[in-house]
């Protein structure tokens, strides 16, 4: 980072303005930082525990004079949060998102900016389950990716200066086509996590396993899948609404295979099963050589430890 | 445990097995360990390593003399090994299996067991996506589940003597009914182990998104899935040709509950879908609650800190 901002605008107070929050404050990476949230509680705890330097009652006000305006709100509530801010961001600002779609992002930001302003779309590939203004933490980024998806005829000189923002918080930036973004999320985030609300729903449905059993005997397969079924329901159900070609477009293709092994477990037909899971197990061997996660076989494990865990089979 | 097993045979010795070896050896639980594998290979690798005392080229030798035989094979082999060292368990001995099913491995290995040997069929809920005879660890059940199935009229001080065991290699003994059983994993283990590989396999399938990316950019979500997607092949093939009958139940209930989610998504049905995420992330409290994982927001980044890691939203 050359120069820090001047005032960086959060709107929204949850977990990714919060932790972007603390990693500027560690960095100094702004001279100043101000909010906003649309929940009178959120902006009470945000103000208690001094999150932001100043807390606006509306975006309107928050966004008056900053250099950089970061949109943290979910996805279905980012049309509304332009427009009112729209004639109030200061020329020459430069205005992202961290929304977890981002084509329906520009279609709903896009048009309430004004011109002189340097609206550049991104997404941190960073979160935990827990969600709200206390949850943030600095190190949230830290070698996580954060994809841009800027707009045909964005200033270098804007994209540079978020960049350099987004390393400084220790991530790695890369640039992507705003619809290819939405597709790869769908394959790699989306239809993964609909499919975990999913098992833990049927689970929690079916009565003759009691909750206790599926809770006492839950698995690394379905604890795994607790855990990413417990994100923030506001913002998964706006990811879906708003990626939802790409989403069923792949969930269809899961169906389809899904099917195909069922048929197969049904069938008896061991050979196609085999041939199936030895080849995913290929695409982990790929995640492991790419350096994107640990072959140690207590992963997960040491931070139980004393507690309930592991893999069952 | 108040006296040491005089002879401990395991058949079969990948992941399960060796841990055992290393459990049994560290806590002094046996005076000797001998085993078998039917691959050349393995006996070969598990000579080389010292894995047990000794290693016999075939089952029956190994068990002669035993007092406790483990079965840790998949379990489709099961009927093959016990018919072949039915004749030859030492009267008294005790013979129990750690196969991911139980009532298919009763099944399949009662008929063989000679009258007075105490067949005791039991599952430990411990694993990784790693297998063969150098993956083992003495601490892998360590805090985990070990599920005993006994057959009625079985021997109270048998159970009671292989019960100690499980306890003395720091597993937790707890016993419940085989088709409960087979119904209980089908819904914390082995569908949600389907899903995985079967959403592992249309990242592969899908052209528009190159490996490369779907690797660079694995969120939690995924990176899980491809963890789970990697496990033993053979094993897994053989847990849903056997655990046939709750595995298409389970997965029927799994598509329904997907249809309903995937309408909500095209008709643009908000509220059901923010209804059914609110009540998924309630079990996930009940699981930390009941101490079965934690609820710090960085579960599982430590380990791959430097490398790329943590949940995508």
């Amino acid at each position: 980072m050359s120069e820090p901002f001047q005032r960086v605008a959060l709107i929204g107070l949850g977990l990714i303005a919060g932790s972007m929050a603390h990693a500027m404050r560690g960095g100094g990476l702004a001279r100043q930082i101000v909010g906003h949230a649309r929940s009178a509680e959120t902006r009470e705890t945000a103000r208690r525990i001094g999150l932001v330097d100043e807390v606006f009652d509306t975006a309107a006000e928050a966004v008056r004079g900053a250099d950089l305006v970061v949109l943290a709100v979910p996805v279905g509530a980012m049309a509304a949060v332009a427009e009112e801010i729209g004639p109030h961001l200061a020329p020459g600002a430069i205005l992202t998102d961290v929304g977890s779609v981002k084509q329906a992002v520009i279609d709903a930001v896009g048009p309430h900016m004004p011109e002189g302003v340097h609206f550049i779309p991104g997404h941190p590939l960073a979160g935990t389950e827990h969600s709200g203004p206390e949850s943030g933490f600095a190190s949230l980024f830290r070698n996580r990716w954060w994809l841009l998806t800027p707009l045909p005829g964005t200033d270098p000189a804007a994209q540079e200066r978020l960049t350099a923002l987004i390393r400084a918080m220790g991530a790695n930036a890369d640039v992507m086509e705003p619809e290819h973004h939405d597709l790869v999320l769908a394959v790699t985030s989306h239809v993964p996590h609909l499919i975990a609300y999913t098992m833990v729903g049927v689970a929690d449905h079916l009565r003759r396993v009691t909750e206790g059993e599926v809770v006492n005997y839950s698995a690394a397969g379905f604890r795994d899948f607790t855990r990413i079924a417990a994100s923030d329901p506001t913002m998964w159900r706006d990811v879906f609404l708003h990626n939802r070609e790409a989403t069923l477009d792949i969930l269809g293709r899961f169906t389809e295979e899904l099917f195909m092994l069922q048929r197969a477990i049904r069938m008896g037909d061991g050979t196609l099963l085999h041939d199936y899971f030895s080849r995913t197990r290929a695409i982990r061997r790929g995640i492991i050589d790419a350096g994107q996660d640990t072959a140690a076989p207590d992963f997960g494990r040491a931070i139980v430890e004393g507690k309930q865990g592991g893999q069952a089979r």
